[in-house]
């Protein structure tokens, strides 16, 4: 099995069998000139991407078109090349089992640098430490009501965290921030200000849509995650029989821990647990991008690549023996 | 009984007895140096305001203390000065009873140009005008489960309409805008367009407190308007049974028709209907502005003040018989 | 006849004759290493475009070098591909005659959709609207001065209506939304509006250059659609002997309608007139963006392509039977 | 004679006889709550300001209503407090005949540092280096109508040269950098930077009005400055036969001098000259408020106020003996 | 000894005997019309300030002239009435002893709600903390040659932990979530974040001047506190012959830590260590005026005033028992 | 010899070989999906560039590694292309001795229209000008000990000025200004303002890092040329005793010359000399970029391309025998 771009490393002049394992993320119909319709299909794996047209009477026509965008394919064909682009043939494909997926996707997609299951594991034990009962239970449900889009989906789609599970890195990540700072500010309700990190960003499990190929669901164009966290912590909230008074505070919250209206916040932090979880949350934002930019940055290198979220490039060399 | 704006004009120089009819804008508990708490109130009419300061020990205490801002007193007093301020003694204070209060209406605040109950008679007619049954029913029942409020809020605290009534009268005239468009633009939808208009700002009827002296709520500061006609539409179509895609839509049109994010909107608008709203919006705000300050300008003068949301003054002399 | 874009799906490895209408759209002198000049020549249709170089030795030199952006030419040649880049040998060249132009205009450029003819019919049955005769005139004098640029510019080169006839198209719809509201705003001047919104992006017809392939003209550069505007009805308003009073407050609309300063506006908007006009603008530049993506996105998809001047996608699906 | 300053350092509480003049800065009718009318007449000298009430049964009423902004007059009256402001009782008033105004100039407004004569021999003296005949009589035309207003009108309402003959100050100071400069840029064509120069603020003389109470002419507002100083060069252009492309590229460096569009502009600068003359134009601003902060600061003090303009107080010691 | 508020609420229209211990808090050479120069001096203590004016033949005039700002003095004198301002008649002045000062420093400002003194000896345990030796010793100097300043300086003129040794509290609370925060990002430098956190806004011991009247020295204004601290920190590495390599780092922490540019940073933070340092600034200077807002806002008041750095009032009110 | 230019128009079908002197301009270390190490190496002249890609088996690969950006190599090969690229072979490499470097110089970079040699001199005698001959040293050790990097460096790395010598062309061309600006502005004191245009951007020496392929230094992202320059200044006061008080105001002209916050500036310009010296550097920047469009634009057009700087194209053509 090749990665992508080790095939793309072959001779461009020979045509050469291959197999590979991919990831379908986008498929558009498009309509040629002669108003017949075909698909631009675009398949990859974490180290690149390649296009494939398929027309109507293609055998794969049926198989693309139904395919949801990260549906994951074994196909085998040959190298080719059109128009100096890597258009390879396909004569064989096939969806991978559903069995099957988890060996493959450390080499289809980029993913946080914690195992999955011990993030899981990580979240529901601090959420195990909100001392209010409904708020505890307010919370589980939000986070378990979409629990499989949490545990998958990236904390964002560029600028921090944009990787598999990035979401809930993030999360447990700030939440470790939150405990640690909680007792230099008596003044913030620990419960509150748990609860409200825990499920911050929780309506990105509704924005997004496609844990191996993200990009923004319906309603994540029309309702943001600001607004769509806010409805799913609502609805838990009911279950939970969460008092409104703690309600109000819980959704204010999540309303406002963009920090800056043009940023997408709904309302400015005006209670302590809200200027409190939008500081962690841009605090853990940043190093996020800085953790990231020190680990993707080749060793031989001073300094990463201009980090757009930072304003500049990183010094990834570390300081001497200090 | 006198207006404010009179007694302010009588002579300084000697203690005039009056009798008033005022509301009370404001009562803020304030500590004196020696740990004593008084009372600043704040009274008034539509021609100008007035403070007292009222201690613990005085008999008008604790009905000052217990009144809601936006209640109407009958007062009585001597006019007096302190520190050259306007500062009367009063000797008697009453509640007015709730069966006056409109008598006092327009004395007390300024009000919207088109009476209540024709701008009520033709918001419904313009819900009936609905043809979708569960949009209808939707828009009905949001705006009923707050009659009273968006009856009489005014439509911005600064800025716009922002009188008694102001609300009611720019979803009104939105309306009839709304309906003078349509034809013009058939890729909208008419009955979402309608509905949408109907109910954009409805959450300043939670936002906003007190129709006669209005402030924002408590939930107005934490959630905003937006979002509370998001919450107050919700629970509507819920009661209405509206399908989930036009919910969708509906709810998209409230949420974005603040324009940009910076002035509020939680998404920028991505429908028809949704751009299509938000810029008779922005229309009629302006319009709304244009005409207060056609008829807050004296005759004689040829602009009106600066007009912050226009950023000029306008000039309000009518141009020659054109 | 080909189009462009079928052109370009011929097979790549072979040299097929070809016959083409296309429209020179740039041609450029550039210098050689060896300080020899050469043209590099854009042609294309609405499907597409390719680029021709041609040195000083060729037959077709200087009948490129002498024709004007805009100038149609038919075209014989095979394909061929140069740096994997269409580069078309052509073997014969000759422009198309000024009688068949038409025959070929929707072939080559986007079009508005509604016929230029009926466009006009309407912008002058609009013209007979002004009940002010000097007001009409100078209307009528304007336009009509500029009448074959006013016909076929675009009203924009990017943003909205940006296509052929898309300037008269949009004073249409304009005028047409105009006409809706006014009587929901009688304190705007009737025809002061009607005649400000006829001529208020006027200068356009002096900005840009070129019906078939827009750019800025020189003066579009160094003074700017509004200032333009603002010096072609100064003129024309002499010949119609306007009142200074009315053509002060004519050219205020044409001065104060882009909104603010930073869009190009020289003054805020002042006059009840220019408020409106300013927002009826915006209102129907944004919905000509929305008929745009609504006509221009594949049935099958239902968000459209990310739209600059909206900030988002437009979501093109209609609303479920509403 | 006194001055308003030393009036109201008279006793507060004796009436005490005094002659003064004035100059009438503002006048606005308001309206009583009774609907009876009154003047209210703001008089002052450099020195400050002070209010008089006028009702409709004064003696003065006619004088002052009938009296233009700027206007001068000699009082006499007694001093008086009402609401502890300082409002005299005015027994005597008359306009200060034409012939004695020069008298009064320097007691009344704030004057530019150098003679309005010599000022007016400098500039006239620039004109005349302007070596292409029609574009010096363009520049010659254009200043020549507007004399007065731009002998004597400051550089702005605020920021900076804002003090009678300021515009002429600035102006010439400019033309003087620009000769300066000239020698050092050839790729600026000497006549075309000196005549923007010269004109480049023009409209002030129609965008103000009253050289010694100034506020914005209706024409100024609806116009603005720049559109104002294009339309008054054009004619004078006219006047001179001023060649088209000569035209164009003076009317430009009016039309850009702004710099940004933000800040009125009208384009940006897209010739070597207008580059050159917005650059120069914004040095001698800046240095103009310089200037000013240098004479107005106390001699004891280090720093100067906060200057707008530099976004900083100015640091007015000067340094060791350098 | 009476407070300033005290002696304001006294009977207006009677002279009343007082003595109060006030600290002088600004004191300007004015010139009168005369030409003879005057003092206007501002004197207070932490509950409000009057004025004194002081002519040359005053006996106090050159006590006033010689004393600095932030000097404290004890005052007798009777209350007197100017234009209705407070304006008491000092019979006589004397300077407090400096042995004296701490006693009333209680009465006369503002403080840290943690004493100077433990503030002081946590800071040097911090500094403590430090583990390599030339970065301890660097901060160590860089701070102990600046200690009196240091020590009471205010975090900020406005803003943030705004008061008496308010720097030294945002310090040293900074100090604490530093040390809280560190175990969770091992890819920041523990030492240089710490040490570099210790003196980020070190520059303002120069920046400021006067511990009890707080104003910006010359040199604030000309170089700021960013440049500032840099100089005192690299002055203080030589000593401590601090290698190059970690200088430049822990120097860039200071020139970074502002975050924005426009908010005064001279470098985006592009070290992991400054782009920590300068987003736990960020979060406690937000938390330092949730702080302040709830110690300062009446018991019996849900929100506190707008507080201009968060955007918001603040809701002040507990949350039910969570 | 062959131009890069020249090489990539030779038939790309064909391996042609050739021999070419051009500039090592970036060197990269990359990591091969198998984890092998290969060199990704930018070679070019003025005419353009190429890349090479240089395993760890290659003979070149010590030679490149080694070597820093900015060294001159002559270079003997074949042509030839991969995935269409211009990918020559070459056989041989060989650095070219510091002798012989400035035969090729014109050939690799872009230089400043003025020898370099003649820049330096008339900067020496501008030194020579200063006045004050403390303030004369400072300058001149302060560019003394950076000769060759300010001789070579450009002005910025792009924007104005940005090609080799651009720096001190800039830097001359500012003192021209000066001098013949002072005469105007006697408030600006000359000797600090002179030295301060000639070392304002001096910190580029030590920001910018190699002179044929410039790109930041560490330093320069860590501490920016505005720090930089300050530290440089205050090293070579400190040689020439210059008094603290003038050494203050010169280095607050380098630390507020970049105008804006946003831009850069530590500070707001505070001083008659650094608001100054920054319009001055304001000006000539926007010439320069006025220069070079100039000089760059072919002879046949119009307009330039568009100028970032100005916001626009530049009208290049000349005006009319004006």
């Amino acid at each position: 099995m090749n990665t992508v771009s080790e095939l793309k490393q072959l001779p461009k002049d020979q045509k050469t069998p291959f197999e590979a394992v991919v990831v379908l993320r986008k498929s558009q119909i498009k309509k040629a000139r002669n108003d017949s319709e075909f698909l631009m299909v675009e398949l990859g794996d974490k180290s690149g991407i390649f296009h494939v047209v398929c027309f109507g009477n293609s055998t794969h026509y049926p198989l693309f078109l139904n395919a949801r965008e990260g549906t994951i394919f074994r196909v085998q064909g040959t190298t080719d090349y059109y128009q100096n682009r890597f258009s390879p043939a396909l004569s064989n494909i096939e969806k991978v089992h559903e069995s099957e997926i988890t060996r493959y996707l450390d080499h289809l997609v980029e993913c946080a640098p914690i195992p999955i299951d011990e993030l899981w594991k990580e979240l529901q034990a601090f959420i195990g430490q909100i001392g209010n009962d409904a708020l505890m239970e307010t919370v589980s449900h939000a986070i378990g009501d979409l629990e499989s889009s949490f545990k998958t989906f990236p904390g964002a789609i560029s600028m921090h965290h944009a990787y598999r599970a990035g979401l809930m890195e993030h999360t447990v990540r700030m939440a470790r921030a939150c405990i640690a700072l909680l007792p230099l500010y008596p003044e913030v309700d620990p419960d509150l200000a748990l609860a409200g990190t825990l499920i911050h960003d929780l309506g990105k499990a509704l924005e997004y849509t496609g844990d191996l190929a993200t990009t923004k669901s319906a309603l994540g164009h029309l309702h943001g995650h600001v607004v769509l966290g806010y409805r799913q912590v609502r609805r838990a909230a009911l279950k939970a029989s969460l008092p409104e008074a703690l309600l109000d505070r819980l959704e204010h919250i999540i309303l406002s821990h963009q920090g800056e209206l043009e940023w997408g916040a709904a309302t400015k932090a005006a209670t302590p647990e809200a200027v409190f979880v939008s500081m962690v949350d841009n605090l853990d934002a940043k190093m996020g991008m800085v953790q990231y930019a020190l680990r993707s940055t080749p060793a031989n290198q001073d300094f990463s690549e201009f980090v757009p979220g930072l304003g500049a490039p990183l010094l990834v060399k570390s300081p001497p023996a200090s």
